[in-house]
C-alpha cells in the first residue's frame, strides 16, 4: 500500500505551501517511494488520524504514523537504507540539524514578514480566521503592520543568506555534487515563498537562485509542477 | 616520522592563536595522529617549505604538504580512513564547508571586531608592523577605532549564534553526541578569541559556552592546554 503524506493546503488543494510538508514531499521523492497526499487546512489538522499531530506533515506508512518533516526524514532513512540516502551518513543526519536550526531561525522569520498576508488570502474562511488570530497574538501586531515595507526587507534577507550563498558558489547542491535532505530544508523556506506570494524575493543571477532551480527541477520537477504565486 | 603542523604564534611561542590552526590541531588529535609543531609569526609564513603556502596552518606528513585546514582536514580522512572519521561520511564532509561558510561569515568577523588590538599587543615587533598595516588597510580604518565600543558588540554576537545555541540544547555536539570536525571549526572561532583577549564573551549559562567547556576538555583537554588570555 502506498504510503500517505498529509499536507497544508489553503483554498485550493492543489497548492501545498508549507515549507516543512516540501521538505517532507521531497524526502519521499528522494527515497523513491511511492505516496498519495491528503490536504488539510490549518484547522483541519487537530482532527487528522485521531488527533495524532497539531502539525502536518504527517506520514502515515502502514500503520505507522510519524509527524514533523525530520522526524520523517529519519523514519525514511532508518526504514528504507537501501533507497538513497537523505542524510549521506551519520555525520550528516547531525549536521542537517544545524542546518534546519539556521534555516528556521534566519530565514523562515524574514521570508514570514514577506508573505504572510499572502498567505492569508489564500486560505479558506474558516483558516482565514484561525491564521489571523493566532498570529496576530505571536506577531503582537495585526498582519497588515507585521508585513509592512515588505520591499526594504528582502535585501538584509538576501544579505543574511551569504552563508549559503558562499557554499552554493563552490558545490551544486549543500548536499555536495547532489542533493540531501539539507538541501530540502532550506528548499522548503524558498518554495513557502514562491507558492504562496507573488513577491519577488531571489534575483536572477545569484548564486541561491540558481540553486533553488536546480532543486525546483529534482525529480521529474517535483517542486515546479507547483506554479508559483502570480 | 610525526608529522609537523606549522602554526602561527605572537611573541609567546606557547600560545598558537588561529583559529584555523586549532581546527587542524584538533583534527590530528581526534585522529589520534602523531604530531610536532613548528611556530612562526606573520611574516615568517611565506618562508615555510620552501614558501609553499601564504596561510598557515601547513601539514607536512613525509613528503606530502598540506594548507588550509579544511584540506588537512580532508587530507587527513582520506589518509587515515581507519582512524576516527572527522566527517562521519560524506554527507557530513559537505554539511561541514556550510559550517564553515557560516563560521566564517557569522562569527569570525564579529570577533575581528572585540579582538584584533588583543591580537596585535601580543605579536613580535616585525609582526605588528605588518599586521597593522594590512589590517587597517582591509578594514579602512584603525585597529583602536575598529574595536572602539567592542563591550556593545558581544550582544549582538551573541544574538547571531543563536542557530548553534538551539542545536546545542538538543544534542553535546554539532557532530551529535561526539565531535566531528564541524564542531572543530567553530571551535577554532571562539578559541582565537579566548587565547587572544580576555574580553569576557560567552557568558556563564550559555548552552554555547558549556559546549566550548566540552571542547576544550577534549583529547585530553588539548584546547584548554594554553590558558585563557588575562
Amino acid at each position: 500500500m502506498a504510503m500517505t503524506l498529509y499536507e497544508l493546503v489553503g483554498s485550493d488543494a492543489a497548492r501545498p505551501f508549507s515549507p516543512h510538508c516540501w521538505k517532507a514531499r521531497l524526502a519521499l521523492k528522494h527515497k523513491g517511494l511511492d505516496f498519495q497526499t491528503v490536504t488539510a487546512g490549518f484547522t483541519e489538522i487537530p482532527g487528522l488520524e485521531g488527533g495524532f499531530s497539531k502539525i502536518v506533515p504527517i506520514l502515515k506508512d502502514g500503520e505507522t504514523l510519524v509527524a514533523d518533516s525530520f522526524a520523517i526524514a529519519e523514519y525514511l532513512e532508518a526504514t528504507y537504507p537501501d533507497r538513497p540516502s537523505l542524510f549521506g551518513g551519520e555525520g550528516g543526519r547531525a549536521l542537517s540539524r544545524f542546518v534546519e536550526s539556521w534555516s528556521q531561525r534566519t530565514i523562515h522569520p524574514q521570508i514570514a514578514r514577506l508573505v504572510v498576508l499572502d498567505i492569508h488570502a489564500g486560505l479558506g474562511e474558516r483558516d482565514q480566521s484561525y491564521f489571523r488570530e493566532s498570529r496576530e497574538k505571536a506577531f503582537g501586531t495585526t498582519l497588515e503592520a507585521f508585513v509592512a515595507d515588505r520591499e526594504a526587507r528582502v535585501e538584509p534577507l538576501l544579505k543574511s543568506i551569504e552563508p549559503l550563498r558562499a557554499i552554493l558558489a563552490r558545490q551544486a547542491f549543500l548536499g555536495g555534487e547532489s542533493p540531501l535532505f539539507a538541501d530540502y530544508i532550506v528548499f522548503g523556506a524558498f518554495q513557502w515563498a514562491r507558492v504562496t506570494s507573488p513577491l519577488p524575493i531571489l534575483p536572477a543571477g545569484d548564486e541561491v537562485a540558481a540553486w533553488f532551480e536546480r532543486c525546483l527541477a529534482l525529480h521529474d520537477g517535483e517542486g515546479g509542477k507547483v506554479p508559483a504565486a502570480a
